[in-house]
Formats: C-alpha cells, sequence, structure tokens
C-alpha cells in the first residue's frame, strides 16, 4: 500500500514517521518543495534574536534520519502540481527540473500555509522578508549579517510581529510596526491591549497602527516604507499580516474548500476524497464550543493531525475533537494567551455574550515579586456557558490558560468552572486564583 | 437575626464578611480565641525567610476593618467552650476570664485544624514550635531574633515542612529534616519525589527519613533530637507532621464526625444539625472523583466554602462541588503539584489504576532555558477516567495542574484529555504540552 504525503513540515512528518512506525510495510513518500523539513518554525523568531546560533538549530529531525533509519523514502525540492484523483496520481517537477508522477492509495495534503504579502509596489525589493519557512529564517538572518541592520519595520501586528519586534530588540534594532487597520489587537479586550502596547513601547519600539501602506521604495541603501503621512526608514523590513492556506492544489482536484479557502475535512481528516486526508495549517476544523468549521493554523493542531491521519491510513481509526483556538505568545515580559471566543466572536456565532475583565495578582497577598495579571472571559448570557479567557501579565499566564481551555472542552458553565478545584501557593497566586475571581464576577452578570 | 461564627481566620472572615454584604441588617458575631484574625497561613514561610518583614505583614484585613467599616461584632480573645444546641446558645470564656455567652439563628463552625505533636518526652521544651496560626509564626520569628539560630531541626516532611526548609536555608540555618516514616513523600511517584529530595540536598538540608524520635533534650544551651541510631542538635525545632481537625466542640455537641474526625456536612456546608455550619480545616468535603468523603484542608476551599456559608445563611442557597485535592508548593527551584488520586488512592477507592511518568522539557526543542519536567498521570483502566496527575519541575507546572484539575471536575477520560487544545509557545513548552505526552502515553496502556 502506497501512502504519499504532499509537505515535510508538523503535520506531514509526523504522519509519515507515525505510519512508517505502526506499519513497517507501508511505502510512504513525502514529496517537499523546500529543502528543508520537520523544523520548529515558531521558534524561528527566538533564533533569530541570537546571533551566535544558526537557523539549524531548529531542524527537529534530520532528513537522513527519515531516510535511513524510518525508511521513508523523503524528496525534498519537489513540488507537486497535479493531484489526479480518478487514477490516483499526483505529478510535479523537481527543483532539477525533473518531472515526477507517484501513485497513491492515500495520499496527505499538508500543504502549510503561506504569508500573505500587501498588495504594493516595492513589496518584492530586497530586504524585504517574511517570515514562515526555515528558508524565510535563513534569509532573514542572512541579510542581518550582510547588512547593518540599525532601524527595521513589521508590517503587521500579529503572532509573528509580536514575536519579531521582541527577536529584533534583542540584537539592538530600533523597530517601528506599521499596519493599516486602527486597532492594535482587534481580537484583545481594550485594557488587555492597552498592557501589550505599553509593554512594546517600553522597550523602544514605536507602533503605528492605522497607517496605509503605500509603496516601500530604496533610496540611499535605505528602504522607505511611505505612507500618505508618514515615512519610515528601514534596513530590512518584515511582513507580517497573516497567512493564508496552500489549498491550491486541493482546489484544482475540485477537493471541497472551508472557511477561509482552507480544505474542509471530517473528524477523521478526510477531505471531500475519502482517499485523500489534509492536516496542518492549510486544513479546516470544527471548533470545540459550537461545532462549526474553523481555521485558526496552531503547531499543536497540526502535529496532532498527523498522527491521526497515519492512524487512519494505518486502519486504527481515529476521530480528532474540536479546537478551542487556545494560544500563547511571549512579548518581551508579557506573556499573553487566549482560549475560546472574543466576545465578538461569540455574537457571530449566535450567542449573546457578557464579559468581564478583571485585575489580580500573579502571587499573593504580601508575597514578594507579585506582579498584575489580567483576565478577560466571556460566557453566554443565556446558557451561562463559559465561551473564552484572555489574559495578559508577566508571570503565570502561559499555562494558567488551560485551565479554561480544558473547560471549554467540557462545555463547562461559568459556574461550574468557578467551582473547580485549582491549585494555590503563595508563590504562584492568591488564594482565589486571577481565573476564578474573573469567573465569580463574571457570575454576577449571568 | 443572628448569625454566630466560631474561628475568624479563612473560612469564618469570608463568611462573616460576605453574609454582612448580603443582608446589612443581619447580626453577625465573630468569636475568635486568638488574638488575630484574617491572615495568610500561607505565607508565613516565606514571611519567616525574611528578617525585614513583620510577621503583621500576613494580615490581609486589620480587625477594625471587620468592627467599623464593615459592622461585625469581632471578638478575639474569645475560647467558644460549649455548644446548647437546643437553646442555640454558644458559650465559653474569654482571654480576660470573661465568661460569655451568644444566642445564634445560625453558627459557623470554622474553628480549623492544629498542628499534630509528637508524643515524646521534651515535645515542650522551648524552641520547639509548630507553624500553623500566626501566634507560631510570631512566636519563631521571635525566637530567632533572641537565639543565635545556626542549626534547625524540622520534624516531618509534608508541605509545611518542605516550605520551612527553604525558608530557614534562606536565613543561613543548616537544617536537618526526620520523621519517623521511611518513605520521603509517600503520596508522591518515586521518580518525582527523588528530584525533590536531590533538590533539598543540594541546598545543603539532610534528610533522615526512618528515624524514630525518642525524646528531646536541651542540653549546654542546645536542643538535642534523639532517635536510637543518631542525635541531631538544633538550636530550634519546627514540628510540621500533619494537621487535625479541631472538631472536640462539635463532637461534644454531637454532631455527626467524618474522616480524621473532620465535622461531617453536606455539599450545603451544613452539619447533622440545619442551623449549623462547618468550614474550612475542620470540615470534611466530597471528593469530585468518586463522590466520597474526604478530608483535604486547604486555603482555596476554606475561603470557597465561608462565602458558601453566608450564601446559605442568606437564603441564596449554594451548593459547592467536590474537591480535587490540587495542591502546589515550592521547594527552594523547585515546584511540585499535585491533583487528584494516587495509584494508591485510587486503590483504595475501588478503581484499577495504570499509572505512567514521563520526562519532558519546560520549554520547546532548541529553546535556550528549557529543564526537565516530570509528569505522572493516573488512569482508570476499566473506564479509561483520569484519575490524578502529579508534577515536579523548576518551572511551568504551578499553573499546569490545573488542566488536569479541570478535567477531574470534567470526569474526563485520558483520550478526551489528551484531545484538549492546550497553549504552546516556544518559550513555555514543547509543542504537545508534557500533560498530553503523559497522556499520549497513559493511552497506550489502556
Amino acid at each position: 500500500m502506497k501512502f504519499v504525503v504532499i509537505g515535510g513540515d508538523a503535520a506531514g512528518m509526523s504522519a509519515a514517521s507515525r505510519a512508517k512506525r505502526i506499519r513497517p510495510d507501508l511505502a510512504v513518500t513525502v514529496l517537499e518543495k523546500t529543502a528543508d523539513v520537520s523544523y520548529s518554525a515558531c521558534g524561528m523568531p527566538y533564533n533569530i534574536a541570537d546571533p551566535g546560533r544558526a537557523i539549524e538549530d531548529l531542524v527537529v529531525r534530520q532528513a537522513d534520519v527519515f531516510r535511513k533509519k524510518q525508511g521513508i523514502e523523503l524528496l525534498t525540492g519537489h513540488c507537486v502540481e497535479a493531484i489526479d484523483r480518478e487514477n490516483r496520481i499526483i505529478s510535479g517537477v523537481s527543483d532539477k527540473d525533473q518531472a515526477f508522477r507517484f501513485a497513491y492509495d492515500h495520499l496527505l495534503i499538508a500543504t502549510g500555509a503561506s504569508p500573505m504579502l500587501p498588495e504594493i509596489p516595492g513589496a518584492d525589493l530586497p530586504g524585504v522578508m517574511v517570515l514562515k519557512n526555515l528558508q524565510d529564517g535563513r534569509n532573514i538572518k542572512a541579510w542581518m549579517n550582510h547588512h547593518p541592520v540599525k532601524r527595521a519595520v513589521i508590517i503587521g501586528m500579529g503572532y509573528i510581529a509580536l514575536e519579531m519586534v521582541e527577536a529584533l530588540c534583542a540584537r539592538n534594532i530600533r523597530v517601528d510596526m506599521i499596519k493599516p487597520r486602527p486597532l492594535f489587537l482587534p481580537w484583545m479586550e481594550t485594557d488587555l491591549a492597552a498592557e501589550v502596547m505599553a509593554e512594546i513601547k517600553q522597550h523602544g519600539a514605536a507602533l503605528y497602527p492605522g497607517h496605509d501602506i503605500k509603496r516601500i521604495e530604496r533610496r540611499n541603501d535605505r528602504l522607505q516604507i511611505i505612507c500618505p503621512d508618514i515615512t519610515l526608514d528601514a534596513d530590512m523590513v518584515i511582513v507580517a499580516i497573516g497567512v493564508r492556506p496552500n489549498s491550491r492544489l486541493a482546489g484544482e482536484a475540485k477537493l471541497a474548500l472551508s472557511v477561509a479557502d482552507s480544505i474542509s475535512v471530517d473528524d477523521t481528516l478526510r477531505t471531500s476524497d475519502e482517499r485523500i486526508f489534509a492536516a496542518g495549517d492549510c486544513a479546516d476544523a470544527i471548533h470545540v464550543i459550537n461545532g462549526q468549521k474553523t481555521w485558526i493554523p496552531l503547531a499543536l493542531r497540526a502535529n496532532r493531525s498527523g498522527w491521526a491521519v497515519a492512524d487512519n491510513v494505518c486502519a486504527q481509526p481515529t476521530r480528532l475533537a474540536g479546537i478551542a483556538g487556545t494560544a500563547v505568545f511571549k512579548v518581551f515580559d508579557l506573556q499573553v494567551a487566549r482560549t475560546g471566543f472574543t466576545v465578538k466572536e461569540a455574537e457571530n456565532a449566535g450567542f449573546n455574550p457578557v464579559a468581564v475583565t478583571i485585575q489580580s495578582r500573579s502571587r499573593a497577598h504580601a508575597h514578594p515579586g507579585s506582579v498584575p495579571l489580567w483576565v478577560h472571559m466571556v460566557a453566554d448570557q443565556k446558557s451561562a456557558r463559559l465561551l473564552g479567557t484572555q489574559m495578559v501579565g508577566r508571570e503565570g499566564v502561559a499555562h494558567r490558560i488551560n485551565a479554561p481551555a480544558v473547560a471549554l472542552h467540557a462545555n463547562m458553565t461559568v459556574d461550574q468552572f468557578q467551582q473547580t478545584d485549582l491549585a494555590y501557593a503563595p508563590p504562584f497566586g492568591p488564594t482565589w486564583d486571577p481565573l476564578l475571581t474573573a469567573a465569580n464576577q463574571l457570575l454576577k452578570k449571568l
């Protein structure tokens, strides 16, 4: 039996490895268009922050290990261009200009997502770069090695942008962040977003939300980001305005697409063709709160769905639960986390949301080193169900978000969550955990 | 209507304050036998660690605030000696030798717990001290101020003992820890317990489990802890071998007692007399896993049940869910946490437990500063239900334990927990959270 995988990062290599472990007799072929497989994409900002580390440190497992130890036919530089569903054959051209064709019994599309680019003149100038795959990271580090970068502009203010501002500041680069939309982090509750903005400014970076970028120009060995009202100078520009799923191949093969043009899959990760699976950043998922389709590309889901595909290919039927959209990121010394719906998302999903924002502390009363910690919690007025939580603080945020995440999976009401027995010791929080304080306050509104 | 509260710490003052807030017309009387009310008992080891801080820093709210701002009749130095249930009157004697009597419509017994003392000669010598109430903390600090304490012995190795060893080492005191039972932390999985032991030894303290203590003697201005095989010298001895519920008053009033002689309450915190509530360390609770009675005295439960009593007294009917026994403590740089049952507790409760212990990392692959983190996870073979989790590590343990705690409240199976969408970013953990890795491994055994 032949299992062919398109794409050799998180979802693809997880699926290939696990399938080969379960069924050593399975013929597993992975086709990856770049030269890199199995790396920690999320680690790139932290790697870029450190000029002493090679980008290759982020490779989790070398290609040769997959080939020689695991017996996977792993072909890099192989870009798949078409799926012939009728004859179960994929075809494409390698970077050595060799046409290739592979027959499959089961196919996995794990083509990931690609960074969006602004449609402005100059977006293709040297020194204007994105950060998604390992080659992007390599390009950024190479640029910084070969050019004296004193100023950088980051276009966008999402997760990647916020991790990159910290990385560049760590290298003593003056950073300006700019984006067309007026709200800094539109999904984040206002008070919490203000804390994140303050943190960025305190570290010397400037924020310019609400500025349309007309073009990028090269002038006197520098780049200029030109808006109607301001012009920003830079030795390097990072574009981080979001990603879109790489679903062109699937679309051309007439597989069903879904939210944001992601590939539609069921809870076994099968597309509309039962021989073809999709997993990772290119595929959709259902949301645990309402069972509706959603597209939230994150690393854990990619790994988890890669495993589930392997199980299903190997006749160990597996179904995946929905996702809660749990995410955490670090911005300088701040931890920022969320799970579930925002008020707006809850409204769009047909709920009648009610929310509170509370300020608590990271440690107990009178315990030294205690710092403020903010919790924003959302519930449904009618059912009293917990719908979402956001948190910001200098400590105690990252793993604390997992408690409401589990509560979302369990469809808990705010009252049920408010009754949970959470851990307490003075170095780690107040007796009433900040999450419980938020739930207590939210109960008063229900 | 008269609401009388016996005991003015966490449960008692929470109940009194909240009742008065809900119903300002309620006559609320609190009788506290010591001079102190409303303090953070859990903060005492950290306060003792710092000679520059007064023990009074731990007072959350001054007695006069309760009296003048909240209108609570708060009487310190008032030891209640009897409850006349028929006539609804409590009586006792104050520290000024005045007899007192109070009639009640509703009574709350919030008498807490008392440290156990070893029944050996010399346990009452000056310099042999316990740590439970604020006066105990005051006594220890006073002893250290007036005696040059170079060596201390801690009898016991529970939470308090482990927090105290850190506190005393912070004051450059050489500490020996001793206890009769041979196992260091009997409830903790062996590999995890070994990490905690190593941490203590690395900080210069010595551990002597499995030594019967025959007597304590004073010799040449020093204390000697005498065992059949060894003798330990000390300038101060802390006894921390556990606590027992202060239920004598309840027992003498013929109220039903329960596990470990704690006061039996239902989910409204009512004792076997519907006019009398009990809350805090003196009262029992039901365990979320099996609905059986248990006694796990912890601060959050005390506060929570104090509130619930107030609600019920004020005709806002409230029922409390069970407890999961979630706890966390810090031992030097280690965070140690647990929730739910151990393998042994699961067996005793009639389950057929199966468990795994895994070692993971606190941060992502290739992320600087990553340190080991251990997870021990217990499930029931038959139902596949998650039954408990223990964790040890230098970071990322304290709040991570809350995810399995919430899962216990939701009666999740290991498979359901393994599917939860937990947060990931390289500074805070691997893509597969250590808890999910443990669940993955545990699934293989089910």
